[in-house]
């Protein structure tokens, strides 16, 4: 596995792939690898000729007060993992070399931004939406792969590349869970055992819900308190918000139509955690 | 000279020309061609193996009320002059094919979008913001040429270049002029003989701003004081704006250092007219 740490780098090494006709399956992280991005991993392989993977934490994602300066950074660890699964390229640029001087451009997509986990981190997904775009364009991908636990990131980047004409196919994948139902995180290493334990009400609230809209429950009010219902019963978990919205605008859904996005945020702990299940109903 | 209208016709022959290893300068257009924009294709001759022009008139980059349903078009004439100056390729998608629905995603650069221009004519820089990250990424050119006459727009298209790392390198070639000074523009066509008589004032008077400047005068409001003056001997001519401003930022200069950006609109008939001079001050 090659490691780079420049664009300049990066791109001559694009050129002798453009030059052999060879593609490229692009997987961002944040590295702190756990077996979601793994699976990101497998699913690139599928789709290119070479998996291409980016580590870079990227600071304008990260909200005032947020865990920028402590979010877990392991590279040794993450290369191994990666060199393991078969990846050929990590990019491993430093802050400076992504913001080399303090930008104008900004991203947004207001009426998918400001909800959910937007209303929470202000300017979190204007973050995201500005390194995927530098991202793109910097690796030039044929595919991106991007997990399905961040739902609404998920659905901005859709929006990025329909809406800008990015030349990439964009995959989804679905969230990995541990054997309790627990999303894969990499924040689940900020959980002590007991904490641990407690965070499976997440994904239970959710799931909870989820049944109540198959067998019959049409309000997104009563989805939305049934999740909140199922967090009070745990003491050690802090709900931020639940949500029963439209999957393709993240509007509130007073009425079910056809398919509704169960999502919500909880802190447990130091660890703000997210988790959504999306829910055909008949 | 090959003529495409859809995104996907583009890009196969893109494809094409990757596998012969032949480059692409595009210049980017709303038609109604003058010789400005053909001496955009000159320069783009000169950088890449072939050169690309894409004639969309943006409906996204027009104000409410302004001229998009009256802007000049003539696609027959317009292809002519191109396919004579050995254009390669002539990309003329319909508003569907660019906006095939409703865009969520947004562009802005608000210290640079503001100001000049952007003060009069609402969501101009934003529209053109995304009309041309999304003309990028479907061309996906080496180089991009533009005019210098659309400062503003220059500016802010290289620092969406820059900050969104576009893998294109950005050419900007000086304004062409008529003999006598006024500034090529596809509006100059709106101008009746008088009207075009007229409208020279308003090089004369950035012209005679920049002597000012280049004679010693240090101070921002005293040069647009002097473009206004002479705008204002035109009875025909309505000042829109006079400005003195920091190349890089478009802010007013109290104090004139090193550069000066000298930057006027006028309104002449039904004409909206821009100029501008740069001046290196000793």
């Amino acid at each position: 596995m090659l490691t780079v740490r420049t664009i300049a780098a990066l791109r001559a090494r694009r050129q002798e792939l453009w030059r052999s006709g060879h593609t490229v399956a692009f997987v961002p992280t944040m590295g702190a690898l756990h077996e979601g991005h793994l699976a990101l991993v497998e699913r690139g392989r599928e789709l290119a000729d070479e998996v291409w993977v980016s580590i870079f934490v990227n600071p304008t994602q990260f909200a005032a007060g947020e865990d920028f300066t402590r979010y877990p950074r392991d590279e040794e660890r993450d290369g191994r993992l990666l060199a393991e699964r078969g990846v050929a390229l990590l990019f491993a640029p430093d802050v400076k070399e992504i913001y080399p001087r303090p930008g104008v451009i900004t991203l947004d997509a207001p009426p998918l931004t400001g909800g959910l986990c937007g209303a929470h981190r202000g300017g979190h997904f204007q973050g995201v939406l500005l390194v995927v775009a530098k991202l793109f364009n910097i690796v030039q991908p044929e595919v991106a792969v991007f997990g399905a636990k961040d739902y609404q990131q998920a659905l901005l980047i859709r929006r990025l590349v329909d809406d800008l004409c990015f030349p990439v196919r964009l995959e989804i994948v679905p969230t990995v869970r541990e054997a309790d139902g627990l999303a894969m995180s990499s924040r689940n290493a900020y959980l002590d055992p007991q904490q641990r334990l407690a965070a499976t009400v997440l994904h239970r609230a959710l799931a909870a819900a989820a049944a109540q809209a198959q067998t019959g429950e049409r309000s997104g009010a009563a989805l939305e308190a049934a999740i909140a219902a199922v967090v009070a019963g745990e003491p050690a978990v802090t709900l931020q918000y639940a949500a029963a919205v439209d999957p393709e605008t993240l509007q509130p859904q007073p009425n079910i139509a056809r398919r509704v996005l169960l999502a919500a945020a909880v802190v447990v702990g130091s660890a703000r955690l997210i988790d959504n299940i999306l829910v055909e109903v008949q």
